[in-house]
């Protein structure tokens, strides 16, 4: 089943269903005006939005055309957004950068932060910002949650997963060190992030899903230009159920809570190798390749996002189709 | 005028409004089902919640017996709780216990992190943790903002204030180093919060409330036993509209986002004559009375919270009334 979040109606908009091919879509207030309302009442709603899913799937309904451009994030604002950093190898050449080492602990006890989660920006929203703060995007896969227990363990996590999204998390590279000096992690240096316009429920992803991963690659285009293509299903060292789980160690997480994987990366050789240009998988944000010039050649040399830039990050099914809509942001600088 | 929110009605509770005095109080959904929905559309609801405010203080409308213990927290859920570091002794004394200095920084750059807000406790419910976690309690105060643009200023951001709270920002302080080290700043050593009873509009404070800060006592008994009555007005180093300004640097704020001071903390001597039985004002949370501890005595003494153990938190007005209701916790101790 596929859900989105049209801007209308007030703060959380209005919930839609929308069509396999996402062409179509349809409000269903009799069942849920709001994606949280229908998230907060899931056994209820599910089965209802599945009845409205399959007749527009048929054309046994009225429906109306879908604009991914009309949409806001799925949540526009959420309750939760806590952010992951499974995949390891991102933190690998982080560090390799400024030689030093990975703690062991790091490839047992996940790394995660509390994102700001009270006004995500919609999928095609611009990203504003000073460029002086080194704007950069981070693609990653997330997903919805319902109520899951303290204590939970993965298996018992995965279970509570009830929607996959795609986000950009919007990070300034240059506020993050000073940040991560004063000891309390990141928060300036997170604005708010941008959902796909589309969430799928787990089943629609096929054999795609499987262990609390998505098996797709993630493509990011840079101004038009394929900059990345990792598979999220690789090298991912927490799966969704083990990043939940951390969270539930010492509370409870309730319905509509939004979890994130981290920048997904793929291991790859070196730079030379590692981008589309020279056959890679190329990367899911600028950090990444920065830090593998700092590698090789002693400084980076691609620059973080300028005026206009614009960023698009999508993933398509193994026929081609996109399974979540298009999130594409264009960078608007602050003027001061 | 004081707002409360009864367990009743769904997730959100149902929003009532409270007499002064916290005797009697109505529920008002004609005007708004929950506090977060006044929040949304506060420009039209604040003047009709005053106007029952107002009927209810004189006694010319129907009412119901308040009673704290059928609270949930003001807000059950929120979209944001970001809690400040704004009582800089607090810091100070940590660092003196550590024997490493406070980098120039922290007294103009607000020490700030991004709380779990998805599922609070109420404020007679249960700390439910592991006694091995180090349960500590900190009392602070909080207001509760409404629309705040990108790029306030402190003054703006003061504007933007609508309510004021206490909170009881539990925390688990041996997770903490770990959590540090990690670099990615708090994350499983803070649980779900717990906040007064009843939530006051500014203007109901009165004299005490000046300059973006609450001038009054915060008061804390724990297991009966007056523990802390520092100044919340005193030593606080960056006022409200500092701390949402710091948050607004980099993006905007939404209705219902709350902002903590962090753990009051007024400056003191040393260990012997800050406490309440040496004279002192005493203390807001376990872990400042160890770190005295520590630097006069080598180790701390005073133990974590355990199993039964009640810590309360209110704040007294100058004629003795409680201003927020009291938030009154018990320890449960996870057993495994």
């Amino acid at each position: 089943m596929k859900l989105a979040t049209l801007k209308q109606g007030g703060r959380d908009g209005t919930l839609v269903v929308v069509s396999r091919d996402l062409a179509r879509c349809r409000a269903v207030p009799a069942i849920a005006r709001t994606l949280q309302a229908a998230l907060d009442d899931w056994e209820n709603c599910e089965p209802q939005l599945r009845q409205v899913y399959e007749a527009l799937n048929s054309g046994a309904v009225d429906a109306q055309p879908f604009d991914e451009a009309a949409c806001h994030s799925p949540l526009p604002r959420a309750y939760q957004w806590a952010d992951g950093s499974a995949y390891i190898n991102h933190v690998e050449l982080v560090r390799r950068a400024r030689n030093s080492e990975v703690p062991e602990s790091f490839y047992s006890d996940p790394l995660m932060y509390q994102g700001g989660s009270d006004s995500f920006i919609g999928p095609r929203d611009r990203v504003v910002a000073d460029e002086a703060w080194g704007i950069d995007f981070e693609a990653e896969v997330t997903v919805v949650t319902g109520d899951v227990p303290l204590g939970a363990t993965p298996a018992e996590a995965a279970k509570g997963i009830r929607l996959v999204m795609l986000v950009n998390d919007v990070s300034l590279r240059n506020l993050i060190p000073n940040e991560l000096a004063k000891g309390f992690g990141f928060f300036q240096s997170k604005p708010a992030s941008a959902f796909s316009p589309v969430a799928v429920t787990p089943d629609e992803l096929g054999d795609a899903w499987h262990d609390a991963k998505v098996h797709l690659p993630l493509v990011v285009h840079l101004n038009e230009r394929l900059f990345g293509r990792p598979n999220a299903g690789v090298d991912m060292t927490f799966d969704f159920g083990q990043l939940i789980a951390h969270i539930a160690k010492t509370r409870e997480l309730e319905a509509g809570s939004i979890i994130g994987s981290g920048t997904v990366s793929n291991k790859q050789g070196g730079l030379w190798g590692s981008s589309i240009e020279h056959g890679g998988v190329g990367y899911c944000c600028l950090a990444e390749v920065r830090t593998y010039e700092t590698i090789e050649q002693g400084k980076p040399e691609t620059p973080f996002l300028r005026d206009g830039d614009t960023v698009r990050i999508e993933m398509l099914d193994a026929d081609g189709r996109s399974v979540f809509g298009t999130i594409q942001n264009t960078v608007e600088a602050l003027r001061r």
